[in-house]
C-alpha cells in the first residue's frame, strides 16, 4: 500500500502518531497537516511529524489520496462540510473517533449520505496525554483498530484503510458501528464516567477531611483515567449517550444488588462476585 | 525503641514485610511467627523472615513484648480469645486490619474490654499480591499507617506502636476508629467494590461479545484492584458494611445525576464535572 499524499486533520496524539508510524513504515510520500491552530502545525513541522500544512481544510485536502480526520467528535460535521467540495476523486477518508454512529451521522448531515470512500475507524490507543508533542510512532503497535464500514462502503477504500492501520502496527477488526458503540460504552466510556464521578465525589468530601491523603497505590491506578481530557470525554458522552446510559443503568442495578448483599451480610454471594471478577480480570487482561 | 521478641501472627505480605523491615532497622532481637499453616511458617523461616514459629498462638505470644496480628478481619476475635491468657504483662498488641471499629469490637468480645495495651493500626500498603513470598522490607517506606487508639489506650503502648511503624519507614497518623472507617470506605473500599462490580458485569456481557478484547490500556489500570484477594475484600465488606453502604449510596446518587445530565445532553455540566475531577486527581495523587 502506498499513499502519495496523506492529509492529517487534527494533528494531535493520534494523528501525529499515525503520521510518524506511516512515515517510518515508508508507506507515504508527503504528509500535510491541518488544524485550527497554526502554532500547533508549526510545532508538528518542527518535530518532523508533517511536511507542510494549511489551516484551511479545503486547501489542505486537495492533493490527498488519504484523508485522516482526528478531530474532536463534535467537530466532525463542520469539518466534513468544509472539505466536501475539495476531496479528490481517488481519495479515501477515515477518522479516529471514539464513537462511530455519530461519525456516520455527521457524514450523512454534511455529505447528504455516507460517501463510499469514507471508512470510519477507531484506534483503541491513547493516553491521558494529548497533543502532537506526545505523539510517537509506536503508539499503535499491537493495538486494535476497529473499522465500521456500512453497506455502501467501497471495498477498495476499506482495504486501503485496513492496510494503512496495519502498516502502523495495529490489528484491525471490522464490526458495525452500533456494535462498536455498545462494546466501547462498556469497556471504555463506562469506566471513564465511573472514575470521573468517583474522583469528583471524593474531591467534594475532601474539603472537609483531606481524604486523598489516605488513598493507597491502588487508588492512583483506579483513577488514572480521571485525568483524561474533559473536552474529549464530554464529546464522547454526547456522541454515544444512549449506549453509555444503557451500561450506566445496568451498572446501577448491579451495584444495587451488591449494596443489598452487604446490607444483608450475604458473605457467600459477595465472595462469589469478587472471585468471579478476579477470574475474569486475571484471564482477560 | 527496642523490641526483645516480636510475635507476628499471620505471616503474609503485611506481617512478613514488617518483620523484614524491623529486622533491617535493627530494632528487634527475636521474631516468632504464628499461623495456621505450618508450611507457610517453614517458608517464612527459610526466607529469613522469622526466627522460629509456633502454630499454637497461646505458645507463640508468651515471650513477646510486641504482638502484631495481621490475620483476616474475621479471624481477629477467635485469635484474641486464644491468646488472651498468655499475653505477657509488658506486651503491646497491635494489628494490621483494614477496618478498625470491627477490631475494637473483636477485642471487646474476646477480652471483655479494649485492653489498654492494644493499639489498633492500619498500614495503608499492600498490593494484589499476598503471601510471605511477596513480602519485602521496603513495603512501608513512605506509606501511611493510621493508628486508632481509644480513651483507655496506654500512652506508652501507643508510643511503642507508633515508633515501631516509623522504624519500618511509615508515616504514622492518629484518628478515631470511626473516622478511619469512613475515610477508608471512601478512598479504598468503594473503589474496590466498583472495580469488582464492573469487571463482573463485563464478564457476564463478555460471554456473548468477547468484550475484553476491545479494552484499552486505561481499563487494565482501572480494574487492577479487581485482582485483589476476594476473601480479604469479603471480610472488609462485612467488617465495615455500614460505612461502605453509605458511600455506595452516595456514589449511586452522583452517578444518577450524571445519567440525567447525559440524558438531557447537558454538555456544560458534564464538562464541568470531568474538569473538576481531573483537577482533584492531578492535584492530589
Amino acid at each position: 500500500m502506498k499513499i502519495h499524499t496523506l492529509c492529517i486533520i487534527g494533528v494531535g496524539l493520534i494523528g501525529g502518531s499515525l503520521a510518524r508510524a506511516l512515515r517510518k513504515a515508508g508507506v507515504c510520500q508527503h504528509i500535510v497537516g491541518c488544524s485550527r491552530r497554526r502554532q500547533n502545525l508549526e510545532k508538528a513541522v518542527a518535530l518532523g511529524v508533517i511536511d507542510r500544512f494549511d489551516t484551511d481544510v479545503a486547501k489542505a485536502v486537495v492533493d490527498a489520496d488519504m484523508i485522516v480526520v482526528t478531530v474532536p467528535l463534535i467537530a466532525m460535521e463542520p469539518l466534513f462540510r468544509a472539505m466536501a467540495s475539495s476531496i479528490a476523486p481517488n481519495a479515501v477518508i477515515t477518522d479516529g473517533g471514539s464513537a462511530k454512529r455519530s461519525v456516520l451521522a455527521a457524514a450523512r448531515a454534511a455529505f447528504g449520505r455516507v460517501p463510499e470512500n469514507l471508512v470510519p475507524a477507531h484506534p483503541i490507543a491513547g493516553a491521558e496525554q494529548s497533543g502532537v508533542e506526545s505523539s510517537f510512532d509506536a503508539l499503535f503497535q499491537g493495538r486494535r483498530v476497529i473499522i465500521t464500514p456500512v453497506a455502501e462502503t467501497d471495498p477498495t477504500a476499506l482495504v486501503r484503510v485496513r492496510t494503512m492501520w496495519e502498516a502502523a502496527g495495529a490489528e484491525v477488526t471490522e464490526m458495525d458501528a452500533e456494535h462498536h458503540d455498545r462494546v466501547l460504552a462498556a469497556t471504555s466510556h463506562l469506566p471513564h464516567v465511573l472514575a470521573y464521578t468517583l474522583v469528583d465525589m471524593l474531591g467534594k468530601m475532601n474539603e472537609k477531611t483531606e481524604i486523598f491523603r489516605y488513598a493507597a497505590g491502588g487508588f492512583r491506578d483506579f483513577t488514572r483515567i480521571a485525568s483524561s481530557d474533559p473536552q474529549m470525554w464530554h464529546d464522547i458522552c454526547l456522541s454515544n449517550g444512549d449506549a453509555i446510559i444503557t451500561v450506566l443503568e445496568r451498572f446501577q442495578e448491579e451495584l444495587q444488588s451488591v449494596i443489598g448483599a452487604i446490607q444483608r451480610e450475604e458473605g457467600e454471594s459477595i465472595k462469589a462476585l469478587f472471585t468471579r471478577a478476579k477470574q475474569y480480570r486475571d484471564q482477560n487482561t
